[in-house]
């Protein structure tokens, strides 16, 4: 029973097979290889448009890069208060770029609304330079909560954004979950929404480590290349990042794969509510369950075997509140997730 | 009837007569000059205790480098919401330092509580080196809404920080007009309390560019000088910056302006609170008067020449709302604003 | 007998009466002043062109906010190895820039030639991204060794520069020292050569602290505002800055302090000779001094009170080498040097 | 033949295949995994001490992360002119460190002498905080001239280093040619000598893309986790690098493919000597030959197919001047370069 995270399996046999194919002869080093070259053509032909991609080995990297080659002095990045560039990257999009600054917003279940940025932009930026100037808004889909923006809901912040003068960028980390789950396109989800560049995440999803910078606007990739030099994310060897996701691409293996990690997750919310023991945050979009039991049950399951997360709220990001006596649990499934794990928890549960 | 900031008014002619004075013949650059020596025993003497100062032009710089030489790899400094350093410095203390992520808390009325910093430590920090680690902690006193923080509420800022490895910072760009409204020494609003490092504000009070960073740990002053130097911030004319504070710590001047200003500011909110057309956000503890009135009023005032800043309220940093129609409006007073220009714009405002 | 530095005098007494004539009245912070409008003119005029500009108090930071403005991800400056900016900066440009490279290149007497930025540029950059991109070419005029660049010199570096979509940046601390040598205007030894951006220094020649970014080319000073801001530099009372570059630029004051200086210059650099104790690097082009004579004369100067500094030379920058038992003394004059100062200097060195 | 680089090949066999068997079942993620552990371990019998160790994926990062380890503000890196972190770095050590300075200085065939640095310390670092502070020395050991510095060499750095307060770092992309060369243990090479931290390179050697901060000053290693998650240099699946440094380490891969790329590069060196038609800058000491020809013979070479890099020399870094008309050719052998390429190489050169 493990649900910590969707990071915590190896790489697909057919990645490691990508990787083992790849593996021989010699190449031209640090990107200038064929399988490079076919790796971004497979993303043209998926976003069915002509992009600019870079592959890198971590979301960290993915999200630095495409945000910093949308910034610059004193740019500001709007985004949500628990978003992962905030929580979790212990600064990186700032090291990395040129001192972009991040701007936590609130919003319920880690989604941002086009309102609240548009406040944001009439409310805090009206002492001009010392204020800084809003230059990118940054959302994530699938997002931490795991919940999903429609095509919609982007093109309205897109709107936003771009009447403002703001790049629209989109941590991607789960966006195979986002894609499954709505069952729209990759174009409708990215560009066709006004989406101008996007982290494109495999390791979560199959990959060993395979993380894309994708670019729709094309002129914003044009210093991506130095700013992934200069922070050291340039691998030498470059075909053994483009054969994974030239294989992760191939046949529609990413969305089967998201697939099944949604449809884990879907039942074991279910089950979970059937239980009567806990409640959900919110239902599940794509791989992430957030469900609030007692700390007992919390306990019982611990010692029963099963591995998660408990998690602390952000007060600053939501009106959500957790009662006394309470756990707030992230269940995270993944493409090895079984149904025995997900019927075994839940039974726990129903148990308890 | 200027109220839009204290530093608005040039210096006071004991500071023009100090620099003045210490124009005459060569001495060496780079603060190895008899000014600065003096400058550094003034507030070993004003402080009770052996300091470590540096002198810098800006406030900002002075905050940026006091953070930064607290800081270090993964660091992150809990503050206000609203707080200088996160509103109105451009990123500075980020780029000044190692990358010193700034962690916005909330609180009402611009001031932070120890349980709030408690919870942030215990909830925010628990992704290990995702997370970074916390730091520093600082608050502003005065604070930007006109609040002082008192040595026993410090006390309590200053236990939750050292007992969980953290230094205490304060922003005293206007520590003169706390002091004087508090009533209490130097010492007891600072390291008698606490506090490890502070930004010791002239400008808004009667120098023309003066502010200093001053150690009370001073270890952690170490590497300050190259931390300055580094960012361009080391005057090569050291008795300019050093004479100001001379004349400014001399006689007290400092505490006789911010005693001014501070009873323009009573005067001022006594005023508006019996003329029964506008309310107070709080009663002001320094020169800072916040005051909220229909949009009517401020329209009314602007035509008759009183010049203020309208305030936008940070939602994440407080509880407070504004009601539609309302205005809130950010009054601040100086050593030299006149008693007439008070009554005028209350008067102004008791005919609206 | 103080040659260590032209910056150990104070501000000449029209400055001075510059800054208390501003002290007058409120006014506008943070650079929306009368007195600001009215240096930016003031360079207008200076220059006989549309020119962007903004003060700052130190060289360092108009070093560093100029080379920023021109900079982007993967920069990299072409500068001499004994620039001022390599060896006295601390890093600064670096820090407030998007982490701008410095390349020191070599060359006699602290001058780079047009051939040696071409072989360079031809050179060192055939890595790709792995190498960055030159994006600034950077010179001292007066430089560090009291050298001036003539306009055609500067022509020919500017051709170079420009022909490989590079800016051509000046550090003119001592601007003043190379405009009263070359007789020329400053239009001439500026943006007709070239110059796209340059620091231009007041505080080594009367001022108390003003340095100003001057920018003709205006479209990068675009995002100067913000570097500038970010790094701490913008002073709230703005007039302190302006007032003096006013009362510096007013009536020739600025070349007429310069003038002082490089005669005193000239007339140590002719005792020197005359001596036939000491041999000079070079004929000084300014303020700057280059004697060698034997350590024992340096030491009976400094037993008889001379001040100066004995100098390194870097030897990746020039082919000087030093001998054995000989001193290489740095001697700077200042408009404050006396005649009879640089005569017992003379004096002593003859009678050595 | 394909002389361009040693990292055109892929992984060897027994690191895919270790690769291959680390890819069953779960474990956790960014670092807390056995394989980690193991890699950990390895690295103390390696060199046969308590290390501390973090894998990163490319030889930037961990030059990079060891260099931030060991510094701090104002902080500077003496280094020779043609180091890799000098020249092929993109900024990168001082990106992802608090702006460390890279100080160039020359040397012959790329390396450094104690007394060079001895010098430097002495010469460069008069000017106080305006100098910055020496705080790193760092040395590439095999070197970018395929040169190695014996432990009596690198003993007599460390004590320069030491004795003025600096680390010694040594970049080892090619450290396992350094070792193979000189039939040393990796102890008596490192920590015994003095080292304090290295790069431990795997990539150019066999793995697909596996280096690793190896810090023999456990002390220096304290903030490194943080310097390398702020720089996304932390993967998620922390055993695709372990498992590569593992399988790399186990009976004595490393040495075994740097013993062949070191034979194969002492034959092409003997064959090129012997055709009496090229030059060698030097013997090499590992796996890189730098060889002299005219430029007809380099482009008779690429004509019939063989690759390889024409080399720019530094003329700060070295005496070494090419003759016009001559060619510097760099070319680099790996495990899988073939004896039959080699002699195809030296017979085209010997028929030149």
């Amino acid at each position: 029973m493990e649900f910590t995270s969707d990071n915590t399996t190896g790489a697909h046999p057919r990645i490691m097979a990508a990787i083992q194919a790849a593996n021989n002869g010699r190449t031209p080093s640090y990107g200038d290889d064929p399988w490079t070259l076919a790796m971004e053509r497979a993303f043209d032909d998926l976003f069915e448009t002509e992009t600019r991609s870079l592959a890198v080995a971590t979301g960290i990297a993915a999200n630095s890069i495409g945000l910093a080659a949308c910034g610059g002095p004193g740019g500001v990045v709007l985004c949500h208060a628990e978003s992962h560039i905030v929580t979790d990257e212990c600064g990186a999009p700032t090291r990395l770029s040129d001192g972009l600054r991040l701007m936590p917003l609130p919003g319920d279940l880690g989604k941002l609304s086009a309102d609240t940025v548009q406040d944001a932009l009439a409310d805090r930026f009206g002492h001009g330079v010392h204020s800084g100037r809003p230059m990118v808004l940054s959302i994530t889909n699938l997002n931490e909560y795991g919940q999903a923006y429609t095509p919609a809901e982007i093109g309205a912040l897109a709107e936003v954004a771009h009447s403002n003068g703001l790049k629209l960028h989109v941590d991607g980390a789960r966006f195979a979950n986002a894609v499954s789950h709505l069952g729209c396109t990759p174009a409708e989800l990215t560009w066709k929404a006004g989406v101008d560049v996007m982290s494109f995440g495999g390791t979560k999803n199959g990959c060993w480590c395979a993380e894309a910078v994708v670019f729709f606007d094309r002129k914003a990739a044009e210093t991506a290349p130095f700013i992934r030099m200069r922070a050291g994310h340039l691998l030498s060897k470059g075909r053994l990042l483009a054969s994974q996701f030239i294989a992760y691409l191939e046949d529609g293996l990413w969305l089967e794969l998201a697939g099944i990690s949604n449809v884990r997750a879907a039942k074991l919310a279910a089950g979970l509510k059937a239980s009567g023991k806990a409640t959900l945050m919110a239902d599940p979009m794509g791989n992430e369950v957030y469900a609030i039991w007692p700390k007992a049950t919390g306990d019982r399951l611990r010692d029963a075997g099963a591995l998660f997360y408990p998690w602390a709220v952000d007060p600053a990001g939501s009106d959500f509140r957790l009662q006394p006596g309470m756990e707030l649990a992230r269940l995270v499934t993944g493409f090895t997730t079984s149904e025995a794990e997900v019927e075994q928890l839940v039974g726990l549960v129903a148990a308890s």
